[in-house]
């Protein structure tokens, strides 16, 4: 299933997508996409809907963040060694965490402010992971069941603020509009195989970015179980779990984002992203 | 105003002392400390309330976190110096940021687990600063006008984790149970001068840690305006400013908690939190 949310920022309703690409409302089903609705359970009840029966969103609706409510978004930090190598760091023996805030999330084609002051805004590709159920000590064997599906992830980085400002990357991660995920919740059965999707980032129809999951360094089961060893995850956490190479920093010279800058980019089987930049007012 | 959260977990109801420290209840007011009750015009509905007119609470319930649905928890590192000199580390030039998961926020008296296999579980004594309202690119002068309060957090810390498991601090400050915050939310008039604070921490009664926000490196007004450059702040965000001298990694030999150990913290006029650890099940 490919679970959206559609509507103004902060006021979205949930939806699915229909065998033609419509958007179908579920809103007499669920509340949001978000929370318990992400449990087996209710999805399995979605599965259930005939959803010919349910209202076609008419016009062309803002698409928001995918999930709502989001009580953690994790990353994983140089999780391609690929990416490890242009960035000057050395491969890491477990996987490197780190917190966006939450206030990041955005829709997936929504505008990307490009902070006050900022000649190094970034992009990065990346697969997000939705949690589905409450998770913690579980084991790698295990730690896919605990995924209620998959998204596109943008993982804005301002590499100033990452890199130079005091130690801990938060502060490079987490400004508004940081975090678009999305345009769909792409429910785990229909991902065959997370560790062979294939991924991609374009600036102004530039290809920067062209990978696999398949060169993860640490696998969507591995980070999970590593995670839970450390904090309890929630339904709705969304972990997103690193890029490929290609990043703006990573070019010889390197590239930045500028306001008006057009990305594009998406992963295997959950959809494409669009964004323009602007600057922050 | 002494605001409170009491009763089960994740089923808190508002309340608020009156001046013989009973709990008077605050359901039919609002619906929790939390979000938009932080605002301004909600804390002046309150404060004009006659409290001898609202129910008081029966019994001795259990007391919740001092603020509902936190969107972020974001914590100052390496904020005293006198801290940073027994954590082997120099005085940073700007604060060092990081987060905990908002899924290790407790209550004031909950118990504290340590962690499957953790020696290096630790205390941090701090003066936590609950947002009011939305900041962004605020200024110093300003920005403890944000502010709707204060509270005491301990910032309990597992070592290993933090420091020796690949980079980003935050593996090591977001287990369950490892943010009490509370027991009250004081708003803000009631804190004459948030660097004028004392703090003091105690594990089995012996007393590790004895300071007084007066030493802070960055004040809360510097803190928030800094941390508004990279993300922007919602009503009921939690800032913890760091800790003074005195944690466990920090003894000669090194203390580290185990089961049983009995904590016991304050902060000047916010109150006092107590605390028995118990192994991770």
């Amino acid at each position: 299933m490919k679970l959206v949310r559609f509507g103004e920022v902060n006021a979205e309703a949930p939806g699915i997508l229909d065998a033609d690409g419509n958007i179908r409302d579920l809103s007499g089903v669920v509340d949001d996409i978000a929370g318990d609705a992400l449990s087996d359970e209710v999805l399995a009840k979605i599965a259930a809907l005939d959803l010919s029966s349910l209202p076609v969103v008419q016009g062309d609706p803002r698409i928001g963040a995918c999930v709502g409510n989001v009580g953690k978004f994790v990353c994983v930090g140089l999780n391609y060694s690929d990416h490890a190598a242009e960035a000057g760091m050395p491969v890491p023996k477990e996987p490197v965490i780190f917190m966006k805030a939450t206030s990041a999330i955005c829709g997936p084609n929504d505008g990307i402010e490009i902070p006050r002051g900022s000649v190094t805004t970034d992009w990065e590709v990346e697969l997000g992971v939705v949690i589905g159920k409450h998770a913690k000590y579980v084991s790698e064997e295990d730690a896919l069941t605990y995924v209620a599906g998959y998204c596109v992830v943008n993982d804005v980085s301002e590499r100033d603020s990452q890199l130079h400002r005091s130690g801990q990357w938060v502060k490079g991660k987490s400004a508004d509009t940081f975090g678009p995920i999305g345009p769909w919740l792409v429910t785990r059965e229909e991902v065959e195989d997370p560790q062979n999707l294939s991924l991609y980032l374009e600036v102004n129809g530039h290809r920067y970015q062209d990978g696999s999951t398949k060169t993860m360094v640490f696998g969507v089961a591995q980070v999970i179980s590593h995670l839970s060893q450390f904090m309890s995850l929630q339904p709705g956490d969304v972990i997103s779990t690193g890029t490929p190479s290609g990043v703006g920093m990573g070019q010889k010279p390197q590239v930045y984002l500028k306001p008006g800058d057009k990305i594009e980019l998406g992963v295997e089987g959950l959809g494409v992203q669009k964004q323009v930049t602007y600057a922050a007012g």
